[in-house]
């Protein structure tokens, strides 16, 4: 994926701080260039205060009389769309259609298009798209804010950028490393000493004690640290225990 | 996924018009459940305004004084939070972590933190989670909007909602409720209480000491059987401390 073939284009918006809650969207996310289609009230505060860290994205913006002069450069125009459309077009939901951006961007020149608030594109605009966009939504009220339209696109396209985002496996988010076999089993023999010691295991009725207590402590996976706390526990409480059998203060 | 065991937690928001977008963001993908800690400015005209047509989401969101009263009954917490903190906590990205919700939701009362919009969750906010969240971003700026980050987290919720080739929920296979966010606390405050008491946690010098445990056990997710065994040891042990301290056998 190149994210400098990647535009946004927002067409016709009527409120800036829209504009400006879209230019934090595309950083948050990666994406530079953003395309601003005859917008009714631009520039503005509002924009800018909604923008926060992000101010460069609106300094950068592109503002354009029309949609075609911002894409007539673009190989692969992508618009956002409601899903149903009296002509059917090509449609993917947002998640297959960032695969689709992401392949293109290589090489190509691509757009995403995003309508007005109320009204979204139009049918004419839908029509010079190679590609519709949905976003899934509840039934009961699919109508996105702007801003929040293009964040989950640009966030989807980050997804495909970032494949080293998080730390693969559980072992180096860790700051300390997993204990072994041997001293867990260690530390059981300990706790189950201690519990006999505090009479809180009666060795004639040990009942699944020990085992629901191994099923706790190995599920959690504990870690060196960790393991060393809580056989400092054990090992104080048997002291108390010692001290309150000899009967001295 | 059951969305009506799911609620979207707001902690100390300071600007209304979040509010309202995070309200709107909910109602797109299919959520119902909002719970405001301690907002700033609330209710507002500019949340009204920002939630277009989903004020029925702000209309029966709770406001509640304390982080505590809107998760107290909760058996699955997760926190949103950036990557770096001083004692790594389980981490998964938001897409990861919303299967986790998901699965959990299927029978159990999950709650989703999110945090000030300029300071995020505190890190005692974030010890009371069982899970951490992130949501993926761009390096060079990754502070999100408020409600662009729940807009993230709710659509992805939503994208798992439309597939329903989910595994069982992990309490179908489990032999006991999970315990829910009260009684873990009870429990926490029980073996604090008791280290004080063995000497073993010096509250002059606490350290890290009771947040490690709470990872541990935060990590866990106790069920209810197990946290009895855990508390009964603690009170056994506290009795064997008194007598000693007596000085009598």
């Amino acid at each position: 994926m190149n994210p400098d073939n990647i535009r946004i284009v927002l067409v016709n918006t009527t409120h800036p701080g829209n504009i400006g809650g879209v230019a934090r969207a595309m950083k948050n996310m990666g994406l530079r260039h953003l395309y601003l289609v005859a917008p009714r009230d631009y520039p503005s505060e509002q924009a800018v205060w909604r923008a926060a860290s992000a101010t460069d994205i609106l300094d950068s913006a592109v503002v354009v009389p029309t949609l075609h002069a911002a894409i007539g450069d673009c190989q692969f125009v992508v618009g956002t769309s409601a899903r149903t459309r009296r002509i059917p077009w090509p449609l993917l939901g947002a998640r297959q259609c960032a695969e689709r951006i992401a392949l293109a961007s290589a090489r190509e020149q691509v757009a995403i298009l995003f309508g007005r608030e109320d009204r979204g594109l139009t049918n004419e605009e839908l029509q010079v798209c190679n590609l519709h966009l949905n976003i899934p939504t509840s039934d009961a009220y699919s109508s996105l804010n702007l801003a929040m339209a293009v964040q989950i696109v640009a966030y989807e396209l980050c997804m495909l950028a970032s494949t080293t985002e998080l730390p693969d496996s559980e072992v180096d988010q860790w700051d300390a490393p997993f204990a072994a076999l041997h001293d867990m089993e260690r530390f059981y023999t300990h706790l189950e000493e201690t519990l006999v010691d505090i009479e809180f295991l009666d060795p004639a009725a040990p009942r699944q004690l020990m085992s629901r207590l191994r099923r706790l402590y190995n599920r959690v996976r504990l870690d060196e640290m960790e393991l060393n706390i809580l056989r400092g526990i054990l090992t104080e409480t048997r002291k108390w225990v010692k001290r309150a059998r000899a009967g001295k203060p």
